[in-house]
């Protein structure tokens, strides 16, 4: 069945009702009958497994290497690191029992009461305590660290409210988890892999992200120190993108892991981890979209040329196909992901829509009069700018093009975000113009209190310090009182 | 803390110990401190890593494209389809609730009662119920199928007695999902499947196996007809390595998934499933493996090449690492992954030891001497045997060996199984050589009671009714009825 092409609604209307609607247009993912969970569709997933092979080379080109643990922790595992527990611990998914029984009326089944569980089972909402619970036994001696272990998993954390691919009670993401031998190295880790983070954002997602450090309220629970990746969305909002937590000794005590040290004293072992989730696929679609639909960097697109046929008959159709066809190999060669979409059961001005929608970044039409002239017309997704350019070496050029959109969007996102930051000193103009989105670098006196009072007031909160930000002393737009340094406050996701 | 190298217990002892003992000593996986849950160690996981990728790409070229759904099932959706709650739904996990709170003491965590769910979802065993819910949505006319979808991602089944990776609770795994307008289609995608996972045991793996197709009792639950790759192990026994499913229109009409067909009536959707998961590990490991360690084939070990040298000074060292640099060179270029390991900290000897143990298809050594006469020993894991070749080319001839060992490892592992199937026409020589192990050919009446009776007495079951075996009527052994054919009978893991 041809599928009805509906209007999105547009983003100056209703970000977040345009945000729902393009995922699920775009065939990207949609609710699933399970509550707070998503299905993944095809299209959305193609997304994502390129996200993970990228992430995955990078990682393991700084010398991780991946492994699985299991899927649920034993509830006491949860109790051994205190702050962790505070902040994981309750909102999660709880195995009681092991079995199930036909019912009474023999048409349905029912939790059979005989198999209960003598210790529950979480279903992890991350894995710190099972890694560092296995790490004891792989960590004896110096020479056994750095151990620097990554997993592509499924996690759940029972979230209240969710939205596709933003917040959902299950998620795919991947969790990085390193011990190391002295309190620098592991810090120096977090940071590399922050670093990492970055780069993949702004380089193969084109998503501007700043860096930065999380106030203490913000911090991952039993972290010392949580790294951040901040992205503008384009109604002003942060999204938080990826975190990598510096842990210090905690889980190490927590788990008894120790090594023997170059001297033969034993210590404990210090740790780090990190993550990026599916949420990125909310990050992408938010930074570069439009009311037409999807636009997505040529680097993650499944398919980055499309090309159409206009034609009246078959003998037309077979002249374009015969011309196509040395584009697509020479496409192909050029390691290029392209379709030629002849198929007869959908006119073009339907095509044209859904691959915009679909945010595929180069079309290119050849219909009876460009072969005549030699012509073909090249439509690119970024800015929706048609040209018609000559058909010789349109292949060479459309990769090029690929090259330029990918810079484009990056540009334009960088743009708008570097517009909408605004250092900001006066608390009443704050609240004011934090409304309409925007970072704001404020004086913070670094208290807590001070730092609760904004969230209360305007749902604004610090998403962190931010690295590469020339610091001058002054004064806390709230408190009045010194303030060593600006912090980043924004609304977010 | 450089690990002791212990012996592993020999096959010819006891087939069963050595097994366990080999994958843990290899590193490839170990028992998680949760009740039959496996962690699986980066060496394990690289080798399933190149399993998946692999397989993904198969999958792809047929088609097929990748997904994701919920990790959770409302337990309501497995009452749905008959025969397949009645298989599946009994010995599985139940997630009941979804808050922990602090305990009354404070040191811990317990249930919250108030957070217990109106339904109880279940930890998917697999996943047709909720897929094929989802497929309701997303299929209503004859040009919205095929519809071809795989998804990589954890199950589990409450199992009692578990072994690593080849019956654990918690298995990775693929379960391809396809829906079809035709019953033909379907059952030709069922059966394709099967041929790409048989392709791929014996061409990546080497692991020779048996296509065919399952009796009704050992159907999978909900199945019109299940295929199934059966390898044969060094001890004689049935690994079940793959199954394919033709569900007919079963799931198409206990999830109301109907479609328009070409003359505008509705129908139901045709179904298969086809999944293989972490216990090809199982069968990899045990179908090459000696009582040195592993044996892995090239086309799957993270590492194949590895280079020790022999010193014993540092000029020495010096003069190694330089001749050894080009042949590195060279092997990256071949595609071939290999590892110098000039590590100071270990003896050769130990070097030797644990690349066995990991199954390292080709070693070479490089010493002074060899370096004055120009040659390098090159060892190769499937023989154990040594042999001094010239240094020039070693790079392209260890290339090419490691062709030769692929071949020769499924050649010796066929040459194994065929010695080992045996054309049987007597029960009670069935009831005594079916002790030592091996694959029968008998013929069988057809009948549930006959292969129950053969169960309960031998402890052997039918795998499977082979293709490609001519097949002539006979004598079912036990019952004395006529049979129309011979199925393939063994004691299995």
């Amino acid at each position: 069945m041809a599928k009805e092409l509906d209007f999105l609604t547009k983003r100056s209307e209703d970000y977040s009702k345009w945000y729902n609607e393009l995922v699920v247009k775009a065939d990207l993912a949609e609710q699933a009958d399970v509550r707070g969970c998503m299905v993944i569709k095809p299209y959305g997933y193609a997304i994502w497994e390129k996200m993970q092979r990228i992430l995955d080379d990078k990682f393991k080109a700084t010398g991780v290497q991946n492994a699985y643990f299991p899927l649920l922790i034993p509830k006491s595992f949860l109790s051994r690191e205190a702050e962790h527990v505070e902040g994981f611990a309750k909102e999660c998914a709880v195995v009681t029992h092991y079995r199930l029984k036909t019912n009474e009326t023999g048409d349905g089944v029912v939790v059979d009461p005989s198999a209960r569980l003598e210790e529950e089972l979480i279903i992890r909402p991350t894995s710190e305590t099972i890694i560092w619970n296995t790490f004891k036994n792989w960590i004896h001696s110096y020479r056994d660290l750095p151990l620097l272990v990554n997993q592509w998993c499924n996690v759940m954390r029972w979230e209240m409210r969710t939205r596709l691919f933003l917040r959902t009670s299950e998620f795919l993401w991947q969790e990085g988890h390193t011990a190391h031998a002295s309190r620098e190295e592991a810090e120096e880790r977090a940071k590399l892999m922050l670093r990492v983070y970055a780069d993949f954002a702004e380089q193969v997602m084109a998503v501007p992200v700043v860096q930065g450090v999380k106030s203490e309220t913000e911090r991952f629970a039993g972290a010392l120190d949580t790294y951040t990746i901040e992205a503008m969305m384009q109604d002003g909002k942060a999204l938080q993108s990826g975190t990598s937590h510096f842990l210090g000794q905690n889980f190490g005590k927590a788990f008894e892991v120790q090594f023997l040290n170059k001297e033969n004293q034993p210590e404990y072992a210090w740790a780090t981890s990190w993550g990026v989730s599916t949420r990125l696929m909310g990050a992408l679609i938010m930074t570069h979209s439009d009311d037409n639909g999807l636009v997505l960097p040529p680097a993650l697109a499944p398919t980055q040329v499309v090309i159409v046929p206009i034609y009246k008959n078959q003998e037309q159709l077979d002249k374009v196909d015969a011309a196509v066809a040395p584009i697509v190999e020479r496409l192909k060669e050029l390691g290029v992901s392209v379709k030629y979409d002849n198929a007869d059961n959908k006119r073009p001005g339907f095509k044209f829509a859904d691959y915009e929608l679909k945010g595929v970044p180069v079309r290119l039409v050849l219909g009876a009069r460009d072969l005549e002239n030699g012509t073909v017309e090249v439509m690119r997704r970024d800015t929706l700018q048609k040209e018609t350019l000559p058909l010789e070496g349109i292949a060479d050029r459309a990769k090029v093009l690929l090259d330029e959109i990918q810079q484009n969007i990056f540009q334009k996102a960088k743009a708008f975000r570097d517009a909408h930051i605004y250092e900001c000193e006066d608390y009443e103009e704050f609240k004011t113009r934090v409304k309409d989105g925007g970072f704001f670098l404020c004086h913070w006196d670094g208290t807590a209190e001070t730092e609760a009072r904004i969230k209360e007031e305007t749902q604004a909160t610090i998403r962190c310090v931010p690295f590469g930000v020339e610091q001058t002393p002054g004064t806390d737009m709230v408190s009045g009182k010194p303030a060593v340094a600006r912090v980043l406050i924004a609304r977010s996701y």
